[in-house]
């Protein structure tokens, strides 16, 4: 149809279209119960696919389903009509799969009808396959936030390559992530570097190095964790992200980067600060870490967001970058401040 | 009975018993076809769980069913043994309520059978509580990774309250795993403390701490993704866990640790070992990569492992653990490897 052509290859292969069934069994809506009842006699289908009857007009539009058990339960003469369930509920072909998953899942139904543009009958998304498909679009998720993507295949089929396929699967694979995060190390290394007169006029500045990174990196994890299931399950919609998720993510960022830069700060002046003679220390710490804090909450959102909406599918993919990034800023601020609070030249 | 008193109430909480619906059609192994019709028609229950019959001894013990489809299809005087499925497919009470849901979407059947300890048919575990079981404790895993899971609710109940609940529980929840990274933060920077007065003395060993850092946190991340996928899709055993999983392990491990300790090493000795006179500190950089590549990889499997045979259920739950004992021993073995190689008095 004329739908089908704008579709893209890209849009296809996440599409529903792809996962339907076509081994089902349809009575028009003038039918009896007793013709729908020989239809499922007469059909030679497998006894599985056979416990429901879907009703379509005589042009083939879907109209709704009758289980079998119910056809049993009624009159012979009764109008397959009259005891119609589900009426209207079904997926266009083009509708993307987690979507179309989700759907089945929601309404606790063991099969979601699809219907091409002109909403006719063409296949059933059956309820093991809606399993299939979650667990996949998780997995993905999961093995994309471990860098351990570029195996293209099917969750189990990727984790049993990973676990018992030959050793050049998984070390070719967590290598070409782990080159990333070399490039990443050194880059942030790079930083170290630039800065390092003034880590040389300040040792106690090292202490507090492994502090700005881990916090900026859990702070991230969380709020790019908080971001995925959001949206999966419908709690997070793009629409309102900026006048209302990015607004609570950074008012909670916020909350969260004062809270943790005041307990660590006072630590870091009391640890370091006032023994070396050095009370804005504690400003130094606090401040970077105030920082590093809300960076990583927004950018664990933002991120995602601008990846989604560039049509980069998986958000996770976000997670290499907030890495980089966060240390970057973190520990960039970190220095700055240091440089100009602690009175050295850099 | 005698066996479900064994149970613990922590093993009930997770126990499949728990999901089983009641709401069955079941016949004796001796009955007809036209019994099982018969009994279909009469029965009061809703159509959506009329599609089976169970088929019981007398005793109550479970044997099979057979689908409505099938006994429409069938011969009125035919025994419903003739046309049972599914012969003794069922689980105890007792299972674990992923194994359980697992199970049933292995075998694509829509309801499985749940049997007490004298195998009697006591309920059916429903494709639809399967999803929600699965989908559940995949977020379970996820959000225990991100330092989420002190909110104990389901899983569209949580994301609800983190992305639109009162603002206390997102800062709460957050917040209590930040302050563990604080204290694990702490206490590495205790360590690079501790060797102050190396770092002093060389302080282009500043340089390589983020990279340390990441590399060790990214192979530990991978390893524990790799093992939590395995045990749920059934790849990892247990049993074979330290003659097949921990030497595969190790072996990737070493590996990739030689690669990266090659690649790293080298970019060291050239960016800051030979220009300040250093040429061992590609040795010291690449040696504490090595270490901390192999450590990861390593701990990735073997602490998810230890905290399921002491009876911790998520083994997500090991991360925390993971991040502060591969920066720690990372960055001493970086510290002490140079102490010793650069001749440095620690």
């Amino acid at each position: 149809g004329k739908h089908a052509k704008k579709i893209t290859e890209g849009d296809l292969s996440e599409s529903i279209g792809r996962h339907r069934r076509t081994d089902f069994i349809a009575v028009v809506s003038s039918a009896t119960v007793k013709t729908a009842l020989n239809k499922v006699r007469e059909s030679k289908l497998p006894d599985e696919v056979s416990n429901k009857v879907y009703i379509t007009e005589t042009n083939g539009k879907y109209l709704g389903f009758v289980r079998l058990s119910r056809l049993l339960r009624s009159q012979e003469d009764a109008s397959v009509l009259d005891l119609i369930e589900g009426k209207g509920i079904a997926v266009p072909e083009s509708e993307h799969r987690e979507t179309a998953a989700r759907k089945l899942q929601r309404l606790d139904i063991s099969t979601l009808p699809i219907t091409d543009s002109q909403n006719r009958l063409t296949g059933i998304l059956r309820f093991d396959d809606a399993m299939d498909i979650l667990d996949e679009e998780v997995s993905d998720d999961i093995y994309m936030k471990a860098g351990l993507s570029a195996i293209h295949a099917k969750d189990h089929i990727r984790s049993e390559l990973l676990t018992a396929g030959p050793l050049r699967y998984p070390i070719g694979v967590r290598l070409m992530f782990l080159m990333v995060t070399l490039a990443g190390g050194l880059l942030v290394g790079g930083l170290v570097d630039f800065f390092e007169d003034t880590l040389a006029a300040v040792i106690a500045l090292a202490v507090f190095v492994p502090l700005v990174m881990d916090m900026g990196g859990n702070v991230g994890t969380q709020s790019t964790t908080i971001f995925a299931r959001g949206l999966a399950l419908g709690h997070i919609s793009l629409d309102k992200f900026w006048r209302k998720h990015m607004i609570r993510e950074t008012v909670v960022g916020l909350a969260m980067a004062a809270i943790i830069s005041v307990v660590a700060g006072t630590i870091a002046y009391f640890w370091q600060g006032a023994p070396n003679d050095m009370p804005l220390l504690g400003v130094v710490v606090g401040g970077a870490l105030f920082f590093s804090v809300l960076t990583a909450a927004i950018l664990g959102f933002l991120l995602p967001y601008i990846m989604l909406k560039i049509g980069v599918d998986h958000a996770p993919g976000a997670d290499p970058f907030i890495t980089t990034i966060k240390d970057f800023t973190g520990l960039a601020v970190y220095f700055l401040l240091a440089g100009s609070l602690l009175g050295i030249a850099a």
